[in-house]
């Protein structure tokens, strides 16, 4: 790559995302902008709004998928596709999602701004329900695309208060005509945020993923015996949070002494009755375990589950275990992780390699083809709160290296 | 006592428990009759109409305390007073509380019936709010009369649905004129449940509790750092939820590490963000501790927060502690736990000396004058549940052991 490779507009980059940040802003500095709310749509309509301003054609899918589209000089052939998501989590950050978004935007205003005619069609796209937090499961928009997930089950999802994900992909006016099934394509690119904090710790500007860990996710519920606690004495108690307890300290325990690359974590916790004067008699927590190697995930969960029956039968509390679901490890494009990598060292940054800890659109973006990740730094490692934060300047940089990567791959030639 | 001391009916007193146990039934076989609601009305209504059918003067204060009275041959005479509460906890059993109601108004129903004159007059009282589960703290009526709790606080407290409480008093009809304020009485007995496995595991007829532990109480507040669980290493984690589980197990490992009569518990615990694939950044935890000597409960704490404070550096989790409040162990009149027990073994019952694990309506009222309890089994020590259960034999062997203390209370001299 020479010196003279394109550069995005840092500043009007950094523009878009602060306007995005506007939608849905919390006190402290986060965003909440739950997927297919009000705020959802506010994006979703400056987003298209910046699209046609572009002069490219807009196009929405019945999942709400939203795609704006720059010709090639050969319209016939696969598009390039690069974009992520809008929506956020619950008082998330400023970054997750958007700065794929609003980058890929930056990305076709500096192709419009400096006339340059790719061979290949470019394509934005913004996923619906990336989060997963509002309609369960994540990554439904992508799913439904890449055909992993039925249609009509995904339009049947209902948030907590029994509101239908279709009637709210209706009602904010995203429930577009074009079918949601993936088309050919020639190569997916995302830009996002680390998640994590090895890019900083490492000093380096630009992650690298390989690919996306597996995730085995479990339900452990544990049964006690509930009393008042005053004239229960100790001996004889079955006490089902006692017995989380110690279920919980185990799954902290499971990565190091599987000694390999891993995490092991319990991020929810339901306890009953929860009542201060009563021992608890049921608790329900999760296992989230995450590897590149999914059998050593899978022999640390063999592991662990035979800690969890001891303690469940010193205890005397019966267990139950649902296994809702394992995904395993997702591998990128080997040729598009290196033009990552490459592209970014010819701009002169820094990389590291790594695989993604966290689930992404492009888990499964890359089942239907070709595709990879641009890693950012995020600040102290934080995400999913609102003190998640990146540099301006890294992020600029991370849009120049997706810049760059659908400039090389919208050239190439082929199908 | 003569082989000739009075009897209950032990049909009539089945009868009237398995009444009560009609209001607010739950399938499990429960009561579910939480203070001030229409199922705490609908007892309340069917005890006054029990209490008239006596022909016995019926009184409702300020606080909805609910009182009863027999005369004596001498009404100037400071009265015998007996019963308890008919509000329950969620989904709890049939016994708790209602079988010191139902019991007393088997001893005045007998004394009806044997035509038994006694020297001072007997009440019966139905204290309001014993449970504190709507409404909290927990026994407001008889906090209110024994003059621990001010009436307009109490009248105050609101539920879960910001109700006020004095609001539903006169809903239901039971906020009374006469003022809620002690008077003096010569001997208050309670009869209730043990709620608790001792008499159970050595096959004893009659608890007799010297009084009641006692009780403190602190809030735990645990912080960590919340970030998205995959792509954040094990190393450097700050995981609110590991930190409160090793303090947990501190707790439970407390009574057998300070080696006295005590219990500890952790009831209730809150998890914050409560999300499977984020690190926990704030729990909040109760801590109950019991023990008939208050310094060894005082010690016992001191021991265990030491070990928070090492679990929260340790894990780089700051902790906050709150210390809401701390009841000194209650001790009954020797003289009226004296009778207790000489009358269950005249009656030729087995008896045990224990202390009572649990506060009740016996607390507030012992500091306004001489109190002692009766407790009979509790099935598998349960209670607070719906499978709660106590023999009728036995219900009917603790009215008996009532019924004589009364009548031998309300036959002495004195003021």
């Amino acid at each position: 790559m020479s010196l003279g490779a394109l550069r995005v507009n840092g500043q009007r980059l950094r523009s878009g995302l602060q306007r995005m940040a506007e939608i849905g802003a919390t006190p402290a500095g986060g965003v909440h902008r739950l997927a297919l709310t009000d705020e959802d749509k506010r994006a979703r309509d400056i987003l298209v709004s910046w699209l046609k301003e572009l002069g490219l054609g807009v196009s929405v899918d019945e999942m709400g998928n939203i795609f704006g589209r720059r010709s090639g000089r050969n319209d016939s052939l696969h598009p390039v596709i690069t974009g992520s998501h809008v929506d956020s989590q619950p008082n998330g950050g400023r970054f997750d999602g958007i700065l794929g978004v609003v980058g890929a935007l930056e990305v076709l205003r500096t192709l419009e701004e400096h006339r340059v005619d790719t061979e290949r069609p470019v394509m934005l796209v913004n996923w619906t329900n990336e989060e997963g937090v509002r309609f369960a499961p994540s990554k439904l928009g992508s799913g439904v695309w890449a055909g992993k997930i039925e249609r009509d089950w995904a339009w049947r999802r209902t948030d907590a208060n029994a509101v239908v994900l279709v009637d709210e992909l209706e009602r904010i006016g995203y429930r577009g005509a074009l079918p949601c099934a993936g088309w050919p394509f020639h190569a997916y690119y995302e830009l996002h945020i680390e998640q994590g904090p090895l890019l900083e710790r490492n000093g380096q500007a630009i992650g690298v993923p390989e690919g996306i860990v597996c995730l085995h996710v479990y339900n452990v519920f544990v049964e006690g015996e509930a009393n008042q606690v005053g004239p229960t004495p100790m001996e004889g108690r079955r006490d089902a949070l006692v017995a989380a307890a110690e279920m919980i300290l185990k799954v902290r325990e499971l990565p190091a002494k599987m000694g390999g690359d891993m995490v092991a974590t319990v991020g929810k916790l339901q306890n009953h009755p929860n009542s201060r004067n009563t021992i608890p008699d049921r608790v329900h927590f999760t296992v989230d375990i995450r590897a590149w190697d999914d059998d050593l995930a899978l022999r640390s969960w063999d592991e662990v589950k035979a800690d969890f029956e001891a303690i469940a039968a010193k205890h005397r509390c019966p267990m139950r275990i649902e296994e809702p679901w394992r995904v395993p490890h997702t591998e990128f494009a080997p040729h598009l992780v290196r033009r990552v990598r490459s592209t970014a060292e010819a701009l002169g940054y820094s990389t590291l390699s790594m695989v993604s800890g966290a689930g992404h659109d492009a888990t499964y973006v890359s089942t239907a083809g070709p595709s990879a990740m641009i890693f950012v730094p995020s600040i102290g490692g934080r995400s999913h709160v609102e003190v998640e934060d990146t540099s301006w300047e890294d992020c600029e940089l991370g849009a120049n290296v997706l810049l760059n990567c659908v400039v090389n791959a919208a050239s190439e030639g082929g199908a």
